[in-house]
């Protein structure tokens, strides 16, 4: 803290890192003893406030190589190489890659914001009987015709083996929450439903159990996966960068074109 | 259409422009005789896929006039002069100004969801009472707790004067649809509700009501808001990029830090 | 400009607009006055500062109109559309657009900095035989093994064709510079080379011609290029948002992959 | 490889990874045992292509470390609090501190090109005395007036701490690369000249030489300058996010308005 007393009503507030005479305090820490550590720990101390112990770096880990890439089957990965391909600007790419992420592919916030809020109902009911809870909402999603966030696979049926190693990972750990075991209490109820028997906790969706039991917010949950995935990003752009094409295209082959042939008369142009 | 029968399964399918051997066909019209012609029709050209008759190319000179600048109190322009004060790219600081349209500004993409959305009900209910359907609504919004979106100014008090241009526009061209005149409807009644009279519709759920009027989508109603604010943006760029400063700060004096100082135990650190 | 004198040191500045009690002032007008004006106008005035005459209008009109869209051959709008089908966000589909607009396409940037250049340099040496000044700078281009930006197209061979449209109408409205006119001798005199003869100057060269001829900057140039292309953008968002796919994919028929197999030796792994 | 021999002339190519019947095969190994290793030693096999050493890993950590934050001074921190202040998404954020990211700032590219260019000439003269060979360099420079990139800092003198951690780091793990070498040669000649005596290698320069005796490219280099600033964005942008702000602007007192009032002429307006 600022060695004057700091009046309450400045515009900005920050706790995150203060530069000083000489260095950079990063959340307690001088930046110049921070240099050389692990950037996992650093990335968990960034976020959380605290250094990591060495399970939850692991942990951490864990969530950060979860997804690291999926060839050109991951649509931010694929926009970053169109935009290289005209503006070769690797933080160009890089943003659009961010972009990408959302609700349909690499972010694991709605699966972690939907814990983090049901497990606060249990807390919240009192009940100690954790199944009957969650066979409650079961019910409630379906009569309400929602789904749940983070289960299912286009591959894998009952069993997505990218995330058992995750959730083995967080159990040998120690890192492993009682919101995560109620989630899977409410994925066990669903199963349970006739013709549900084979949909598994997909990957996202274990990742999202990951981050809510290390503390990371649903925000937070889907900036990690995004960062997981930018070292791939970064290969492909220079791959593109390195390919000696420019201005890649949609292939006319692959394209169906519907666009009518008209005429300008002079009536029906406003301008 | 091209010539020969396309395939109907193609991975990719578009009307909205194709390449010919001399030209590019926009919507039907070659480029080369769209070129000089107003941008507000081409503009309306590319997303409805017609030319605009005269009222509704001012109808949309209206939307895309509404906003045109906010002085360095709009969040996205801010953020693009930081932006370029660090990278001067034109191309990056209007990227971080589009980011940051969204929930809480610059996006009438909620209200236009919403009057979108019970306009279909209105037309669904097969009522001829408007009025009637309005409280309805309202007082279903008012049990669920939701509020309407477009509505209330911290400035301005049972009228918007930038609304009631934009709305006088929309009538004298003719282009006022049923589903705005629903929404006036809403308004009506929910200003009626105790403590609630001088709730006006601001300029963006205004913007909205003539987005949805002239047939656009809600996102495409972010799209010409976004379109809107950008000549703003590129002056307050330009006056960046010659200002002479480079990287620029929050000041020191506009700002509570609130770090810790500790020092790195060896017990405590993972990496 | 405030009531009160103003500090001299205040740390940002502006003369773009400024919020008052009621309205805000946009380079000098009410904005309430401006709401309904013509889109192409409020850009002119926001940018240069001044409402433009009919004559730059209309030439604004004709660069804002210059490259409209140029179906999935443009990576900017493949990129937009790769973006929305993961996250179905417009604003993010605009920015990933923006982002491509760079050396390679839709950045008449170079051409105009290269003509503003030269310009300069030609008035700094008072000559007055043009064509003679033209030459000296081929030569010296050509010593230093540097190309002329603006120049050539895959498919137009001495015209192109959108360029002669463009051209016509800055002459017809008397918007036509000195600086164009240089760079159209340097152009004369780099055709009269052997085995030049047939390159235009292509469309986005000519887009920079009139930009400069207008008093934009550079950066300013390509800002109304990206600005000119995204009615496209939103037209190609919004059928990827109503396409009915998610997650799009570079097709594995259109992919050569290599990569190799291995195994995770215990003594190779780092970690 | 895939299995069948592949067409040499697919439109796409890419050796980073490819998805297989039930994994991803990431660079040679499959994800599923890449899951939990650390993120650096991932970052390295997907940019470079081979897993890293022990050494390599620790360098790699300490390029990462670098610059971790830089409290309310950075400027893509500032924007992208300015972002989701008005736009509360997590990806927009990042993608607005990304593009920050360049000339002025978190960009070791220009230090790292330049390192790699002068090295590629210092091999190809066959000189065997580099200091001679630094001279002509800084000789070379002065003359054409251009400044050699990574050096100087306003806070420091003849000595930054933090460099001197980065460089320590890497001699201390044998990487050290005679590029980096021939840098500080040529530091050493520049240093020499009249009133340089005090201009030290900064942390940005730094981090570039060791990026370059990774074998990382220049753009590379950028990408992870921005890799590593991100979890403090994160962690910026969660503290906005909780702040209870929104829509933040630049405080009117921090600004100098100068715009003018003017009226609306009927002749002077061309729309």
């Amino acid at each position: 803290m600022s060695e004057d007393a700091v009046s309450e009503d400045r515009y900005w507030k920050s706790s995150v890192s203060e530069i000083t005479g000489d260095s950079v305090v990063i959340r307690g820490y001088r930046l110049d003893d921070l240099i050389g550590s692990s950037f996992t720990a650093a990335t968990y101390l960034l976020i959380r406030g605290e250094l990591p112990t060495a399970g939850q770096a692991r942990v951490l880990d864990a969530i950060l190589t979860a997804v690291l890439d999926y060839a050109l089957e991951k649509p931010g990965t694929v926009a970053a190489r169109f935009v290289v391909s005209s503006n070769p600007s690797m933080q160009a790419g890089l943003a659009a890659a961010a972009l990408a992420a959302g609700e349909y592919s690499l972010a694991p916030e709605a699966t972690a914001r939907f814990t983090t809020r049901v497990y606060e109902q249990y807390v919240a009911s009192a009940s100690n009987d954790m199944r009957a809870f969650a066979r409650t909402i079961v019910e409630d999603l379906r009569s309400r015709k929602e789904r749940i966030p983070g289960l299912g696979h286009p591959v894998f049926k009952q069993i997505d083996p990218r995330a058992q190693v995750l959730r083995k990972i967080a159990v040998d750990e120690g890192v492993w929450s009682d919101a995560a075991t109620l989630y899977e209490a409410i994925h066990a109820e669903f199963t349970s439903l006739p013709g549900k028997a084979d949909i598994p906790i997909n990957d996202v969706g274990m990742m999202a159990l990951l981050c809510v039991s290390l503390g990371f917010t649903p925000e937070e949950a889907t900036a990690l996966a995004v960062i997981g995935t930018l070292p791939g990003v970064v290969a492909h752009i220079s791959e593109e960068l390195s390919s000696g094409r420019r201005i890649r295209v949609l292939q006319a082959k692959d394209v169906d074109y519907d666009v009518p042939r008209r005429e300008l008369g002079s009536s029906e142009h406003s301008s």
